[in-house]
């Protein structure tokens, strides 16, 4: 492994982009050869018994942040990166990682029991022989604490499940809560419990997301077994996601940290996982009201919500210090653009054995990189640098890639293009999100990858599949839509990116356009997440067989950093982003309108009393609190600006397509420059409320989503949040980046019809 | 009990009227007293400690068909009615009902198993001490039979659920399939079954429908225990209902008898219910496919849909025999039209104890009886005849109202105003079907019968729920429409009649209108649905304690039954039935639009090979079976009629409304006959295709539904079943029954406004 001193931001983007140029230099010149030519070379080079050989390796014994086969991963694989000719390094980050030191859940009455923390051993499943050193019951950045109090069941602890309680009369206030997974990030239920004043809070996997309900459990099918429980970080990822001691900036190794008590994004309250037996010995101990519908799972009980009269001790205490991080970072050099860099990722860590989580698309970019490195050495050379990262610590938020892009902020916005970001792969149909920019880039390599299941190109499958849904008896309307769309010859929309993966720092602070893709809908990956079952048995037996997906993945994957690294001409096409922004904005405008309509119904019924006259007194229901009626916004600098964005971008596309082919090569790498760091145009470092972190006004993460996105994030959130002075703010807000997007637009069409 | 020797219809109904008019004598001269005062008379007589004294003395022993307490109820209502004033008797009649001699139903391997199929006392419960000749596990009008073969779980055994078997490849000719309760009637899961070449089959009562799913299991609350089942009829009653073995005519002790093996609606393979303790035992030994989404249920396993490896031995055995049946039968004469009769019903056999189900409904029939009786010994007398009835064997295929009404068809169908029926009773919302004609009229009462927990009227406090529903997150369409219909000064629509209770030979043979309703929504009294809990005990601790709804639903029906019977004009508007007529057409062609579309488009999805392209390869599934597209059917008779039924309807209520007050005494009694048998012109003796015992061309229940109502049901059916010479066929038929009805309206607005 590599020692790699960074001094400072600049420095280290200065080292890098050395590192680059000295890495890559070519062998020999490169062959004449088309795109199409080029492709197919590399697809050929894609083989999935390498996917198989390196995640047995790599998935053999515990690889979560701080354990020796972490280190030793990162070790390996950059030994083969330098071995297939790139120039290759590991980074190294010291974050603030909490190791568990000790656990307790028990029940103390009126029937004892002490909850199993430990996930049991299969046989025949690496679980059998390599659990030393694994985790327990875990999730990251939970507060030390130890607490005893009466137990409260909110179903997935999101915010309409609170209000539910509030109508039974259930106040958490000095309670413990238990949630179940789903419906919202997992680093949500114990925030929000704290922030209704619970002191403590677990999680369990019920059987009805990822148990028996779904599938045969584990090792009979792929669902999870009894006895298992998810992992996961609860840091409050909202607010920023990296070293919660280094908001905004790396956490390299003599960077300032702030104190830990200041640190926003460690919770206040313990927390711990469960498994769904142990969830049922809890939650059949509860009585109080029978849980409303939408809180029943799948136990083989009646579920109640409490308050007790199970009365629950948790206590939870780990070691805070700081644990290096092994981002492992290779590079290989363009020869026409050696400034516009290629940036594509996968995290290398895993809470145990991590085989579908991460490694599953981390084995598939390996194959991108051992193919790429055989092109080179038989003298391709791409035009724009490549930049390939096997990140660490992503398990506990967004660590290694968000230290990474936070100390390399200045190169990145100097030179990155694009992020392309993968994680864990299945089976099944493409599922892509990204820059809508770029949608056309994605459909054209989805046109042409072919899916070796159907035997046509994974878009067309993807179509089918769409098509498929939207003809079952029941379909909704959205799903209507997008068979139609499906059935039509206009591209298949990506879905705008929220978080939940490493592309966040890069798309949400720093402004690089990002795609984050995978594989979906046939595996049955799901029931092992973050569990010790996320073995290489089980995901070469239920998840992708012969890793059949992973070269899927691996062909998509290097097509688009092939095609934006090969282009001659600017690969974005940004009528379709202009369209996509409209259809936001009038989600948005239609959030409002269906709020204010809501708001005026519920005013209806409070006055009239219907609440009361419908209310069951045998099980009483209080009224909804009234929060509040909703004014008129002003929408009209954003209505503008997305006007002026549509004309924009479509007189620049139509400008590119009829005059591109003929642009001086010295337009061409003006044109080029002008384009790739336009999204970055989309920040504002005013940042969104309550977390400056997060730029981006087009594309966030859900502040209580969590994974899921929120676009136009400054307005929607305002008014979701009955925010109204922000809404008209952020309006403005964004109404100004979208201009800046459209200056941009405007110059680049003026050098493209110029003379 | 009075021996009643019936000799022919005819001669049974002039009997009927004799004693009629012999027992209704009045005593005094009726007072005056307006309608409000007669209410309020009628309402202070209704007394709830009546009904719960009444309920535990029906509800202390079996009361099902045949049984000694069956009869002995009989008797001692007959002995009150007469105690009350009315002219009262018994009116037997000689029906097949199969007597259960002996049951298996046994898992012979992998891993035997013998069912339970007896219900486990409960302390506390009726079930402790009074077993003795309770029905075992047991549905009626199944096949003798004993067969062994493997299992198939076919979900709720729907037609939608074999479709999607088909897909997964599985046959269930010559297995014996395990269907579990729910989504459609019971006797058409094993019709189905057999109709898919099933041998035997056995339905279960899934903890997700009405177990510990929905509720805390009784007796800690209302839901079903684990070893409960759910008996019932099987008969193929969308044939006809009644004694199969006198189809369209009484089964009187001389009838003749068609033979028992061409009765057509006793089934040719065995059945037996079990509970969802035994269910999980079966239903854990299948292997093959994981069953579908919406297949899976509540129970803590993987469903899958099998073929075995479970081999099931199944056997059932009864005795064939003709089984006496007791309606008691109370008549009050009427004073101004005595010809015109009032019919008031509500059965009194159950499948063991029928505390719920029927005798809530029946205690507040009697209540009514009482408190009418008082008013007539208190010297009132009504206006028109009321003939209120207790009928017997309605569970097994409504034959004690079926055989009524078939015996006595022509003197009801040349008197019968009205059918006003009840059943099982719970608590909280108003749910009332029927005639529309009569909408306004239920209104009228809806609106001032005063709900005791809301101290509204239950017409308001229904209006508050459906506002509160409305408001709801993800309410859908049809619940905002009601929410905003119930917020407006409109009447609340009445649902269509299907069947599943007693009015169906009324309304659906002879034409006679009718209404049911109930109150429900607050209790939960489904979880011991013809089982052995449904007791005293649960019933007045779950699901109307106090009998609160008791009394509500007397008022209501009482309400009912003495405005109709007394009211001056007819109280019906035909402008509602003529505008509900509209939105069933409506109805209609949006059918054949959405189902040629669904065609349409499934066989593009078919021709591009979309479902081949979307198939998981591990997982495979078949292309859905094309059903052929969808011709333009020729709607425009239906159209014309409608259209005049609306211009029609509206000038006969526009008439009455401007001139009603001032008629003649003779004119007002021509226009009470006039519209007292309008309804009837609803009929058809061709009869609906397959099951010309049903007539109604307006409302019928489902042939694949059972209890749940088709309207239009000649053509509606016909399309749903692709049936398009049918539909065109029965377009015509249809409208020539509402061109019939629009000519009596046209006489009645004739008679109104000539001279």
């Amino acid at each position: 492994m590599r020692q790699f001193a960074v001094v400072t931001a600049i420095a280290a983007a200065l080292a890098l982009s050395a590192a680059a140029v000295a890495g890559a230099a070519p062998k020999v010149a490169p062959p004449a050869m088309t795109q199409a030519e080029l492709e197919k070379r590399f697809d050929a080079l894609i083989d999935t018994k390498d996917m198989d050989g390196w995640m047995k390796d790599m998935a053999s014994q515990p690889n979560h942040v701080g354990s020796p086969h972490d280190k030793a991963n990162a070790e390996y694989m950059l030994a083969k990166f330098k071995a297939w000719g790139w120039d290759a390094h590991i980074e190294t980050f010291d974050v603030l990682y909490p190791t568990p030191i000790s656990e307790t859940l028990e029940i103390v009455g009126p029937t004892p029991f002490k909850a199993t923390l430990q996930e049991p051993p299969i046989v025949g499943d690496t679980t059998e022989h390599a659990m030393a050193g694994a985790l327990p019951a875990w999730v990251a950045f939970g507060a030390d604490g130890d607490v005893t109090s009466d137990l409260v069941y909110v179903n997935f602890g999101m915010p309409d499940d609170y209000k539910a309680l509030e109508r039974l009369g259930i106040d958490v206030k000095g309670k413990i809560v238990i949630a179940r997974y789903g419906a919202g990030w997992r680093g949500l239920k114990p925030k929000l419990a704290q922030d209704h004043g619970a002191i403590g809070c677990i999680i369990y996997s019920d059987p009805a997301q990822d148990g028996y309900v779904q599938d045969d459990a584990y090792p009979n099918g792929p669902a999870r077994p009894p006895h298992s429980f998810q992992r996961g970080s609860v840091a409050d990822m909202p607010i920023y996601p990296g070293d919660p001691l280094t908001p905004g900036y790396g956490s390299t190794k003599d960077a300032k940290r702030i104190p830990i008590a200041e640190a926003k994004t460690i919770l206040k309250i313990p927390v711990l996982p469960i498994s769904y037996a142990d969830a049922q010995v809890f939650l059949s101990q509860l009585k109080g009201p029978v849980a409303p519908p939408s809180f029943r799972g799948g136990l083989p009980i009646t579920y109640h919500v409490g308050p007790g009269p199970a009365k629950v001790h948790l206590a939870t205490k780990a070691e805070w210090t700081n644990k290096t991080i092994y981002d492992v970072v290779a590079v290989m050099k363009g020869s026409q653009y050696p400034d516009q860099w290629i940036v594509r990722g996968n995290h290398h860590d895993g809470w145990v054995y991590g085989a579908s989580d991460p490694l599953s698309g981390n084995v598939a970019m390996m194959s991108e990189m051992k193919a790429i490195g055989t092109l080179v050495k038989q003298g391709w050379r791409p035009k724009r640098t490549l930049v390939y990262a096997s990140w660490d610590a992503e398990e506990p938020m967004l660590l290694g890639s968000t230290e990474y892009a936070e100390t390399h902020a200045v190169e990145l916005k100097a030179h990155a293009l694009i992020y392309i970001n993968t994680d864990n792969n299945g089976r099944g149909f493409l599922g892509v999100e990204g820059n809508h920019d770029f949608q056309r880039m994605v459909n054209g390599v989805a046109n042409d990858v072919i899916d070796p299941e159907a035997n046509v190109s994974i878009g067309q499958r993807l179509r089918a599949n769409l098509m498929v849904d939207a003809a079952a008896p029941g379909a909704n309307g959205q799903a209507q839509a997008m068979g139609k769309l499906a059935a039509s010859d206009r591209d298949l929309p990506l879905g705008p990116l929220g978080s939940g993966s490493d592309y966040s720092a890069f798309l949400q602070h720093l402004g690089v356009p990002a795609i984050n893709f995978g594989f979906g809908g046939e595996d049955s990956g799901g029931g092992v997440y973050h569990s010790a079952y996320d073995t290489y048995e089980h995901y070469s037996r239920f998840v992708d067989p012969g890793f059949v997906y992973g070269g899927v993945m691996a062909k998509t994957a290097g097509r688009m950093v092939l095609r934006v690294s090969e282009s001659e001409l600017p690969t974005q096409r940004f009528g379709d982003f202009a369209d996509t922004v409209s259809t936001y904005l009038d989600e948005v405008k239609g959030l409002a309108n269906s709020r204010r309509d809501a708001a005026e119904a519920q005013e209806r019924l409070l006055k009239t009393g219907a609440y009361r006259l419908a209310d069951d007194p045998h099980r009483p229901e209080a009224a909804p609190a009234f929060e509040g009626r909703v004014p008129f916004i002003n929408f009209a600098p954003l209505d503008n600006s997305v006007d002026r964005l549509k004309r924009s971008a479509k007189a620049y596309d139509a400008a590119l397509a009829a005059k591109g082919g003929g642009l001086s090569a010295d337009k061409v790498a003006k044109l080029n420059t002008m384009t790739r760091d336009i999204d970055q145009l989309l920040l504002d470092d005013v940042g969104l409320p309550f977390r400056p972190w997060y730029r981006n006004m087009v594309y966030a993460p859900g502040r209580f989503t969590g994974y899921g996105a929120k676009t136009l994030p400054g307005v929607r959130e305002a008014i979701e949040e009955r925010r109204y002075d922000d809404a008209a703010r952020y309006v403005g807000i964004t109404a100004k980046v979208l201009d800046a997007y459209s200056d941009r637009l405007d110059q680049a069409t003026a050098l493209i019809n110029g003379n």
